[in-house]
């Protein structure tokens, strides 16, 4: 029919043309999404593999006019530096990206570097300026641009310099357009969040007013990597069994049960091909498209596969979360929980609750969340979480708390699969078995408040009940001596100490 | 660095490991998103074409085996039909779709069918079979499968047949694993919200017990069809205009502006040059890249254009919205409201808005709320929506509503281009353009529900009134008669009678 015509489209231009659903709406959020997805590569540049964090991040008014909402935003970071021949492609082509594989890292969908540069070119017009050494005896420079109908980088210019004190690292400098005024307070309330789990990193940013936010690293120790791991046999489908078999290099199922899968040793590979009736020396490359259904229905319902191992996982950590809480909180009173790691579809994952009150914790009409995934705040879009659901499922009166009073709650969920709802990274999708972790974590830290709370509230209060039996004593011991017909009156002073010392303990 | 391993993937790659972005998050929400797919590009292919649509969902155990969660979810509609041509790449091939035009359409991203399709190739690892005719002698079936790692598809099958009563329509039919029982509340909300906004459509669907469903057609007229429309100089950006430039026969600036773009006759085009800054008679194909930046600066900031023609748009109206309303949910009260188009970025919309009170609405702790797009109903995630967010801000005290009470909130948007906050399209993103008039609209229709509650009320009270007043009426005629030292008493029915009457005016 005339009217279905069809059309195909690169991954660049539906991405162009989607750009809302990557967390490129209008001016105000491309500019917050554009630091944040900058931000993030470098940190999954250091911290992962062992580099304490030096984050420089700059915006500045294009040619100093303060006149439009145009921008240059220079990021710079002391990684791992990017092998130059990967520049262009890893820069300027969607889908290509070092971040598809199963661990843990801020960036999963590997395109939010890219989308900030396309972003920059369709409304600047300008290239993109990389500069990237990996420790090599050069440091190279590239000039690039997106040739977004064909996904391709198109290169400008390539400078070559010599690297003699051997620096490693990568320098993004973008031209953009963007609303910093109106996206000033969430792109602060992100630094100092980052700065909460990252206590690790060293991040500066001076913004085109000149003014310069510093957040230093007060912890010197690095969380442990994250490992890469294979894949859980709960959460396998048919696709990725045909993919192993294509390479495996096993010739039995008992073999390629151990070889591929997560935490499959060989009496539990024995135990799972019995249970699913297949023998174990049976090809997987000889399997018929019915057998790798049945093999793959068999591993969603063997209930002795054993959890995934939280190993690969890199939590904050008890100690490194408390610390960043009380550096940029200070609060009166701290609690914070590690959950034991848990799993969804085959993901390992670990939730970490904090809860902070009094001090700098702000107070509001309604309950302070703070939410986090693999180690990046998230600020936009809180009631689509899950966090936030659970938040408002609770009966805090059983704590003592209420909305206005001055806590927060702090959630951590890391995975090698944050379940996110959308590709922006903001809202975390409602699966069972995380919020059964949150709901748990949060239950944990609200009632070690609850404690704490009330302990302060029975001091006050045996401190006003001593303070009307200090008053009256005297009177009570003067009347009994009298009534007694004694003269001398005992001494009142050592029973108050007494007292005193009771409620105490 | 040895850890950093850079990959390529294809598109229908990063959907496959990301499905849950697109609404296949898990067997519960997979079923009912295909369900949800299929029947949208079914509406897509039959109402904007003129076409009554007559849509057929069967969904049953695969063998008729009640034991496993495995299903064949078979769609039939009366549409346009595929060419045969196509089959294979618009059902098997990721961004290669009918749907990338400026245009309201139910779909936008082009993937909902192919993501269908995938998942239920991951899970059952069957082909799926579309037959389909354009109306043409013959009627094609494909069997086919995705070639995931290649975004291709594969053609296991080809059958062709006479189509001698020049059938037109698609039949697609799938394997997938879903959690039905889990689902069902959802996908039958889902029906019923959808034959609210169509109620031009008949709807049959048969579930795995072999309940039959249906929702007849109660209005034969059709909205009218949405026109593909030019873009929106508000809503231009740098890359938009360069694609323009290089297929554009203009040879001059004002030419060009009039050409290409929606609503700029000559004399804005003019005016909008001048204000600009370039020559009415320079040549469009020689603008330098810093002057084609400045050119789209100056249009985004141009306030002469023409507002959006919301001609191109095709909102359901208010006779159909409320046909639709009356039909599902039978109320005592219905308001509804359209309002007039705006625009935000340049993308025209329309919201319409409706209130029911009374009768089959349901009352919940919460405001029920009933989210429309597109003729779309939305059923997952509502408290990340903006109109949820609109709702939660009302006061409704002021209109005599309270949450509980038995009243219920429609709020459809129509647009070229619905602000999706996920490719899953559960939620609309906060533009402060829509909220706006999704605010007014929702205000216009409490505060008749208001004037109509606060009648019934008053008609109430009066008739509490009258009623004390007939009660007393008698003794105070018969009281004053006595007094006066008369013996007849004056007739108080007439008096009485006359009260009413004026109360009911």
């Amino acid at each position: 029919m005339a009217d279905q015509a069809f059309q195909e489209i690169s991954p660049a231009d539906f991405f162009y043309r989607n750009k809302e659903i990557a967390g490129f709406a209008n001016p105000v959020r491309a500019i917050f999404s554009a630091i944040r997805e900058l931000m993030e590569n470098s940190l999954d540049a250091t911290e992962p593999l062992g580099i304490l964090p030096d984050i420089y991040i700059r915006l500045s008014f294009i040619d100093d006019n303060e006149d439009e909402n145009l921008f240059v935003l220079r990021v710079e970071d002391n990684g791992s530096g990017i092998p130059a021949d990967y520049v262009p492609l890893a820069f300027c082509q969607f889908l290509f990206s070092s971040k598809y594989k199963l661990k843990q890292s801020r960036g999963t969908f590997g395109l939010g570097g890219t989308m900030t540069i396309l972003y920059g070119q369709i409304t600047t017009n300008r290239p993109v300026k990389v500069i990237s050494s990996t420790g090599a005896p050069k440091i190279y420079e590239y000039t690039l641009m997106i040739d977004i109908e064909r996904n391709r980088p198109i290169i400008l210019d390539r400078k070559i310099y010599d690297n003699s004190d051997r620096w490693h690292g990568t320098i993004v400098e973008i031209s953009l357009e963007g609303d910093y005024s109106k996206a000033m307070p969430k792109i602060l309330e992100y630094l100092k969040q980052t700065a909460i789990v990252n206590p690790y990193a060293n991040i500066t940013f001076v913004d085109p007013r000149g003014r310069l936010y510093k957040f230093e690293r007060t912890v010197l120790t690095l969380p442990p990597p994250p490992k890469e791991t294979l894949p859980h046999p709960h959460g396998v489908d048919v696709e990725m069994v045909y993919r192993i078999i294509r390479v495996t290099k096993c010739r039995t199922l008992l073999d390629f049960m151990q070889e591929h899968f997560h935490r499959v040793g060989k009496r539990i590979a024995q135990r799972f091909l019995d249970f699913a009736g297949f023998p174990e020396d049976a090809d997987p490359r000889r399997l018929k498209p019915e057998e790798i259904v049945r093999l793959v229905q068999a591993m969603r319902n063997f209930n002795e596969f054993l959890p995934p191992d939280a190993n690969c996982l890199s939590p904050l950590g008890e100690e490194i979360l408390k610390a960043g809480i009380m550096k940029e909180l200070e609060p009166e009173f701290v609690a914070v929980t590690q959950r034991k790691p848990s799993a969804y579809s085959g993901h390992p994952f670990i939730v970490e609750v904090g809860i902070a009150y009094g001090g700098k914790v702000p107070s509001g009409e309604d309950i302070v969340l703070y939410r986090f995934a693999n180690k990046i705040p998230l600020v936009y879009d809180e009631s689509g979480d899950v966090s936030w659901k659970i938040v408002k499922s609770i009966n805090w009166r059983k704590y003592g708390l209420m909305p206005g009073m001055p806590f927060a709650v702090l959630v951590h969920i890391c995975s090698t699969k944050v379940p996110w709802k959308t590709v922006g990274k903001e809202m975390i999708a409602d699966r069972p078995e995380v919020s059964r972790e949150i709901l748990n974590g949060i239950r944990d830290v609200a009632r070690q408040l609850g404690i704490y709370l009330s302990r302060k509230e029975r001091v006050k209060r045996e401190k006003a009940r001593l303070s009307v039996f200090a008053k009256y004593l005297p009177k009570i011991a003067e009347f009994s001596t009298r009534l007694a017909g004694k003269e001398k009156m005992p001494d009142i002073n050592e029973i108050l100490r007494r007292a005193r010392r009771l409620e105490e303990d």
